[in-house]
């Protein structure tokens, strides 16, 4: 069964049935040049916001491939949710993988900023969408996560509200606090990951009057992408 | 301080005071070319086996750069083992992927396979070793895992010895069972990962004879080498 996904065209929790609807116009030319469904096929769509129709495809005479939803499962928020602040990396590949991975692993929320040390400033934020809906679809969720342009980091501090706040990165005078040992299940998390020129010592000032702990992820030292996607495997994992 | 890797010219566990040695080719003109360091400069070297020396260039007038040791560290494995064997992806990139990030957060040995519904039968083992160099220098650690080429299904099964053992597959009648609640802290890990088209029956049934478990990694539907990586971030996990 295929996996569709088409933001637009419906009320979040409000089943349709028998509504006539049409997918995006890339996913249009998906289903019908590369994978040649035709009138009466079984489809899946999803709106990215927990709803996930079974749907028949339906006669039509325009580019746009339309369909009658049959049926509609909503999947509620997860009862924890992440939050990931990032800065890009240099090289983009490597944040665009993180965004594939954390999105396929489950994540709720994305938000890229830039620091004092901070080599790159700008992201693509539309590539980093398209890569996402791609993820959430591979993986066959019905959540698409949200995900925030770069700002500068102050600014990023304004936009926090989750409870539990960490911010990766050894401390320089007590013990190191492993992530999974501080963070309690069930919660509403969101971690910091300094740029490859790491936080500046007043970043981290910020951050710890923000009410953001200082936490590791392990005993190696990471890259950017792999400290991100590792703060997101063990907040899933302490909730599974 | 650079960390180069010389894997041929030492006796695992026996430091060498004074003893002057060079680096490899590539790194050698690395060090010369890209860092520009001179002689009198500190580098330290691992030669992947635990031992991590610190040492300072020499004058040389060859291609190679030559050091002499002053101080050697050497780590011990880790009290706990982890081996992944994943069938290659149909795109080398994921599959190179995989091994840089396994060997940032730690993994000791990879074994490549391929089964009934591999697309993928061969991959290049050199450049895989050249990636897991690269990412070991970058997380400085001082033992590169081991890296078995691809081989048959059956073939692989004949070279478990690991006691705790797992394949990544939801079973078909029994409630499935979490890999973070199946594996015991402190053990010597082995996870099959199958192909994209996943593991045949007969194929799941040879593994359930030869001892694996089955065990899943999450509720999400994870791409092969997001599933490789996730086990072996759960069994980081439990150990740390």
């Amino acid at each position: 069964m295929h996996l569709f996904y088409q933001p637009g065209e419906f009320t979040p929790g409000v089943a349709l049935p028998d509504a006539v609807l049409h997918l995006t116009e890339d996913d249009s030319r998906h289903a019908m040049k590369t994978l040649r469904l035709k009138p009466g096929d079984s489809i899946a769509v999803t709106d990215g916001r927990g709803n996930r129709h079974s749907a028949i495809i339906t006669p039509s005479t325009g580019k746009l491939t339309t369909f009658r939803i049959t049926n509609t499962r909503t999947t509620p928020p997860r009862p924890f949710s992440i939050r990931i602040c990032v800065a890009p990396t240099k090289s983009l590949d490597r944040i665009e993988w993180f965004v594939e991975k954390a999105v396929e692993i489950g994540v709720e929320r994305v938000s890229f900023f830039f620091g004092k040390h901070s080599e790159r400033r700008v992201l693509k934020l539309e590539r980093i969408e398209k890569i996402a809906v791609a993820a959430m679809k591979q993986s066959l969720q019905s959540w698409l996560p949200q995900f925030d342009d770069a700002v500068p980091f102050s600014e990023l501090l304004q936009t926090i509200s989750e409870p539990q706040r960490f911010v990766a990165h050894l401390p320089d005078s007590e013990p190191p606090v492993n992530l999974s040992k501080s963070a309690t299940p069930g919660g509403s998390y969101v971690v910091l990951i300094g740029p490859e020129g790491d936080f500046s010592d007043n970043e981290l000032q910020q951050a710890t009057d923000a009410g953001f702990r200082m936490a590791t992820l392990g005993p190696n030292r990471l890259r950017t992408e792999t400290a991100a996607l590792t703060a997101c495997q063990v907040l899933n994992f302490i909730n599974f």
